[in-house]
Formats: structure tokens, sequence, C-alpha cells
């Protein structure tokens, strides 16, 4: 087998076998196959596209280039949710804790934030003392125990996707949906769930920017899971707005802690409670129907809320944090960013608003970048609000980095109108 | 700017400005910009094309990569011809000399054979002594002073084309239009002529197997050239069986004196004419109406023939061989390939007919092949003609070097059936 025969054969959009994207994926891998060629490949696929078959074969094949992880061991249904990438999404630590109380086991490898999005895992570590490492065999036990765990991802999961995203990133090939999908796939396959709900971004602050794509790439990732023997689902959900009123790592664990006492905002919520259903149907526990009483008499009683607890506990972090959530880090100042003038607030650049809370510190520009854990923005107000001028519609948490600039985005990405408009937060469910 | 914006450019169906053309191909010649971005920018280019204005820019910056041959002080106008590559082609042997003798300066540097195709350079070398290397400085004397030379390329001329070339060779990137006419024109345009016929073969033994992909990549070159400022043509041949009816170094030099002598094959002095008119009328040396006129009365005078001693002899070669061509180079064995069943000869799968007589010793396998300039092949009837079982088509002049292999692919490249088929020679002319 030749590799330019290959790059000719999807060229001339045929399509490749099991064994011919074996050969491409493992000989990229072990560089056997020269970037030059790989990337004349990824040029050949983003024009040509790849079916769900070969989509599926090069997750596989990118998910056997590393570990992979046995999480037979655990009993019962190990459910897995992904997000695409957004802003203020904290919905893992509400789900996770909430999907445990429900009797599934949540067994998560999460990844940190970068550019305007936030990462679980950074948000977790404003708990004071958490720890997102563990060996393999603690993390099972942890799992087996107390019903959840979410730790960071194994630094040899999926070698063959890193260089090959690294190899994307520098050629124009980033914004190929087959890639994309099979990106995402080969990690989600590599972390053994049996259950996965994935949650696709679209709007101004996602990746994509159209319904369409986000559904095609949503329904790629759910023909790749389920031909790969795994139960899926996808949502698609709006960002354009960020998800929950808080943004910042402290912040938004605070709001996740809220809505786990009962509280919290309505659009959190319905995102969370929508990846549950899809989760708790999947791992057979309880009926649509039935699925929203379960969460509701689960968070009244307080069982997520102590499942929260119980994780923090087990993975080192201070209890008292979560019993107290004054004692996050908090921010010296506190900055209204206040409406330019009255009326609906129409549209948020969400990107943009991401990158106003990373320019605070909540954020990094690259993966060297420290992070500030007590800042980010608190909104008051959001997309179909109406304000008046002077009103307040978020508020900086901020030590004195950036307000200036922050503030400036702000501005620029806060659209002001005459016309209220209505969000559809769940743009569809793919099954 | 950033290589990595372009490839997005393209990949995104925008032109791209010259400038842009220009940091892609010095980036690339001095190794700034890496070959895995630039393959990725080749299959983008498979993918989305050039536009003219694109594609003239990147031949004059792959021109300007390497040495640029300043003919003007060569009087008169310096004409340049360049075929894509065929089976029998001995053009350039016979039109150099004609042009000469019509007055036009031809001032050509010429490649070697590759695979099934011959090369002007091997050809000439079959004659004692010849020399195809010269300073650029003898090499301007003897085109002043006879009108004529024809030498090796530079090794410096367009080194961009050939790093490309070979990337592309191993990328799937090579049956691409935009470049294959930039990597031909930036050669041409190097070389300094100011007019230049090229001859776009087509069919069973060239590279383009269709009319309209030679009809595109002919007015392809024809507008880069013109952009360029050069006076151009091109005319589109067919290679549905070989140019002539020798193959092989010396018995081609044999067919050219030939015909510079009054006789030779018809369909090779149809091309010839057809090449040299184009390039007369853009020398303004005379009108298409009587140009043929001029032709025939340059061979017909011996001024043709004698143009040819004369380069021979300044370029060292032995004048005698020219006179009595019975002093070329000649094969120990003469064996016949002869009709397998009666009728006519339906088709000739060209290639073919040129690997047979790669084997034979003829031509290159790979550049390091050495060759042998006495063997090839003598067709004595060709597609059209009539045979009956066990007459000669065709003779091996073989230094028992694979002759048996040599007769099997004769035998499966030369079809015998009931239609007499008539080929059109030209195809076209582009200007």
């Amino acid at each position: 087998m030749r590799m330019v025969d290959l790059i000719i054969k999807k060229r001339e959009k045929q399509e490749l076998t099991k064994e011919e994207i074996s050969f491409i994926i493992e000989g990229f891998t072990n560089k056997s196959i020269p970037n030059y060629q790989m990337s004349a490949f990824l040029m050949a696929v983003y024009f040509n596209g790849m079916t769900d078959e070969e989509s599926t074969n090069m997750a596989l094949a990118m998910m056997n280039s590393g570990d992979v992880f046995d999480l037979s061991s655990i009993e019962g249904i190990k459910v897995d949710k992904h997000s695409t990438g957004g802003v203020g999404d904290k919905v893992s630590i509400v789900l996770g804790p909430l999907m445990a109380a429900c009797g599934a086991k949540f067994a998560k490898m999460s990844g940190r934030g970068l550019g305007h999005t936030g990462g679980t895992l950074d948000k977790l570590e404003s708990i004071k003392g958490f720890n997102i490492e563990m060996s393999e065999k603690d993390f099972i036990k942890q799992v087996n125990e107390i019903g959840l765990a979410i730790i960071g991802q194994s630094d040899n999961i999926t070698p063959a996707d890193k260089y090959i995203y690294a190899l994307r990133d520098v050629t124009g090939t980033v914004p190929a949906i087959p890639l994309i999908a099979s990106s995402i796939m080969s990690k989600k396959l590599a972390s053994g769930a049996n259950a996965i709900c994935l949650d696709v971004k679209v709007g101004s602050g996602a990746f994509l920017e159209t319904i369409t794509e986000a559904k095609k790439l949503a329904e790629l990732m759910v023909n790749i899971g389920n031909l790969a023997g795994r139960k899926m689902s996808a949502i698609i959900t709006s960002m354009d707005e960020p998800l929950g009123n808080n943004i910042g790592n402290a912040l938004e664990v605070k709001e996740a802690i809220e809505m786990l006492k009962g509280g919290g905002p309505e659009d959190l919520k319905i995102v969370v409670y929508e990846i549950c259903k899809q989760l708790l149907i999947a791992a057979e526990i309880t009926c649509e129907k039935e699925a929203e009483a379960l969460l509701d008499e689960k968070i009244s009683s307080g069982e997520a809320f102590n499942k929260l607890v119980e994780m923090v506990v087990a993975q080192g972090g201070d209890k008292e944090v979560i019993l107290n959530p004054e004692l996050l880090p908090t921010a010296k100042y506190k900055i209204p960013f206040i409406a330019y003038k009255s009326g609906f607030i129409e549209e948020m650049d969400t990107e943009q608003i991401g990158v106003a809370g990373m320019l605070l510190g909540a954020g990094r520009r690259t993966l060297d970048d420290e992070i500030d854990m007590a800042v980010g923005l608190e909104f008051v107000n959001k997309v179909g609000a109406y304000v008046n001028k002077d009103d307040v519609i978020c508020y900086l948490h901020a030590n004195s980095k950036n307000v200036e600039q922050s503030l400036k985005i702000l501005q620029e990405a806060i659209k002001i109108g005459k016309n209220k408009r209505v969000l559809k937060l769940i743009e569809g469910v793919i099954k």
C-alpha cells in the first residue's frame, strides 16, 4: 500500500477501506507517512468528504493509536457527555452529580479551556485542593464507589488525533466535518463510556455558525458512535449568548452549586436536563416521560448536591467550599457594565464575551497562560431582556487586569435595539 | 503574511494576488514554508483551480526562483518550441535548422527522455562528439553566428518548479492543469525566447488523454505566455500513434536528416510545418499563406540541412555522420514484428510502444539508466494501414536486451481489426 495511491483515491472521491484508513493513521502516527502526504490527504478529505464508515474507521484507528480505557470493571451503565466548546458551559459539574444520583456511572475525562471557551478541569480546580490527576485504577474505584469522577485526559489518549490536529491547524484543514467528528469521537470512544450524549454548540460563540453544519456534525458523530457500538445522542444548543449567567471558573462552580441546590438560571437547567434525559433513557434508568420528575426529585432531595460533595471529597477538594460557596476565590473588584442606551438586548457576540472574560484572566490565550480562578463575568440581563440606559447588563469580577479592554469588547459585543429577540436554546435532538 | 491564510484563501476559491503567490513560491524555495503546507495548498489548487493571472504569477515566480536567460544580445526574433512529451518526437531536430534557415533564431534549451518518452538531448548525443553543454556566452555567440543551438538546461533553471514537482509526484497533485501549465511555462519563460509554440500531445502516448483537457492546458499556457509578454501559439497533436516511423535515438536523428533532405514521413512533416508556420508568423518573417512555400524552399535548396550540419559542427559533432547517416550507431539485430492476423491497424497504445523501445535500451526507466543510442523501433505500418497476417508492422533494432518482452508488449499494444481508422493528427491550433 502506498500513501500516494490513497491520496489519489480520496482525491477521486472513492471510499477508503478500513485497512487503508488504518494504514494512514498508523503510518502517520509512527512517522512512516510524512506530514506533506498527510496534509494533502486532509485537504482532499476537506473537498471530498468521507462516508460514515470511513469517519468511523478513522475515529477507531485514531482511538487505537493510544490508551483505550476499559471501564468494564465499573458496574452499571457508564455515561459520558461532550460539548464542542462554549462560553459559560458548566454543564458537566451539574450533570455528573445528577446522573450519579440517578444511579448512572459518570466516568468523565475532561479538558482545559483555550481561547474564548472554558474547560471543566479549570473550573473544578477553583475548589481548593481538588485534584484532577488519578491513576486508572483509582478512577475506576472512585466511580464504582460514589458513581462519578472527573479527571484530566491521559497524555497518551489518541496521539494520532493530536498530531493530525496540529497539522490541520497549520494547513487550512480544520473546518472539515468528517475530521472534526472523527477527532472528537476518537477521544470519546477511547474514554470507554457505553452511552454518550454530545452537546453541539452553534452560533456566535461556537466554531460552527450554522444549524445545518451543526446538525451534520451531530448526525455524523452519532452515526460514528453507533457504528462503534455505543448508545449515542446529540443535542444542538445555541451559543448566541453565554450558557447560564456566570463566566469564569469559581463563578461557574458557584452557579453549578446553585443549580444543584434547586436554583440557578433556567437556560442552564434546560440544557442539563435535556442531556440527562438522553443519558437516562440510553442507560434505561427511566423513560422519557418520567425523566424530568426523577431529576427534579434528585435535586430537591439533595441527593445530587451530595454527590458533588462526595466527588469533591474523594478528589481531595475542600468540602467547606461546596457547602459555603462564598469561600470560593473572589475578585477584588466588581465593576458594572451598563447599558449604553435603552432597548432590548438583541444580539450578543458570545465569542467576544468569552474573549472579554479571558482577558480578565478567566481563560488562556495559549496553553501556557495562567488562569485567575476568581475573575469573570456575571450577567444580569441577556438576549431578549429590556434594559434602560445605565441598567447593569453584567458585572466584571476583576483583579485589575485588562478591565478597560474588556469593557470595550463588551460594548461592541452586545447590541441593544428595538426588537425583542427570543432565542431558541435547543435547536434539535439527534439520536 | 501567513501561509495558512493563503491556503485557506485558495481553499475558499478566492484569487491570490501576485504578492501572495510570490510569497508562496519564494518561501517554499527558501524552505521557510514547509512541504506540508505546500502540499495542502497544491491539493486546494487541484480542487479549486487558479485564474490565468494566478497561473501566470506562479509561472513568473517559479521562473524568478533560478537562472533567467537574457537573450537580448541575440539579434532578431528568438523562437522556441516545447512538446509536452511524445513518442518518436524528433521535431526540434528538424525544426531548429528550418527556422534558422528562414532567418529566425532558435535558441533552445532541451531536456532528456524519461519513461516512455524520448528527449532531444539524448537523440543529438547519438551524433559522435555532439556536445550539449555550453556557457551562456558561447550559446548566445553560436545562435548569433549560425542561427541555432540546442543545449541542456541549466541546473539552476526554475528550482522552485523542481521542488514543487517532486512534492506533487508524492502527494497526488500531478494532474492539475494550472500546476502543469505554470511548471512548463516557468521553464519556457526562463529560457528567454520572444515567440514560443507549444505542442500539446493528446492520446494514448500522452499524459493528457482527452482533447478537452489538452485544449484547456494549451489555452492556459498560451494565456500565461501572452500575459508574460511573449508571442504564443499552441498546437494540439495526436499521440495515438508514434510521430514519424522511427523511435530510438540514432533512428530518430536519421529520420530527421531524411526530412531535412526532402524525404521523411508525412506526419512528421505536418507537425514540423505547423509549428514552423506559427513561429514564422509570430516572428513576422512571413505570412500564413506563404509559410509553406518558404519552408519547402528552405528544404529543397538544402539550406535547412546545411543549418543542421553547421550546428553539429559548432557543437563538436562529427559532420560525416550527418552527411552519411549510415555512420550513426546501429544495432546488432533487426527483428521484424509481424501482424498476428490480417486487418486494419485500429489502435496503438503509444505509451506501451514507447515502453517497448525503452526496454530495448532506447530510453530510461529512471534518470540513472544508461541509454543505448542504436536501438529502437522502426515502423513500416501505422494506424489505418491494412496488413496481411505475417506482414511486418515494425522492426526492432536490438542489441539482445529485452527483445522478447518488447515483442510481447507490441503484441498487446497494437490492435488489428476490421475498421479503417483515420487519425486526426492536428486537433487544434490555439493562439
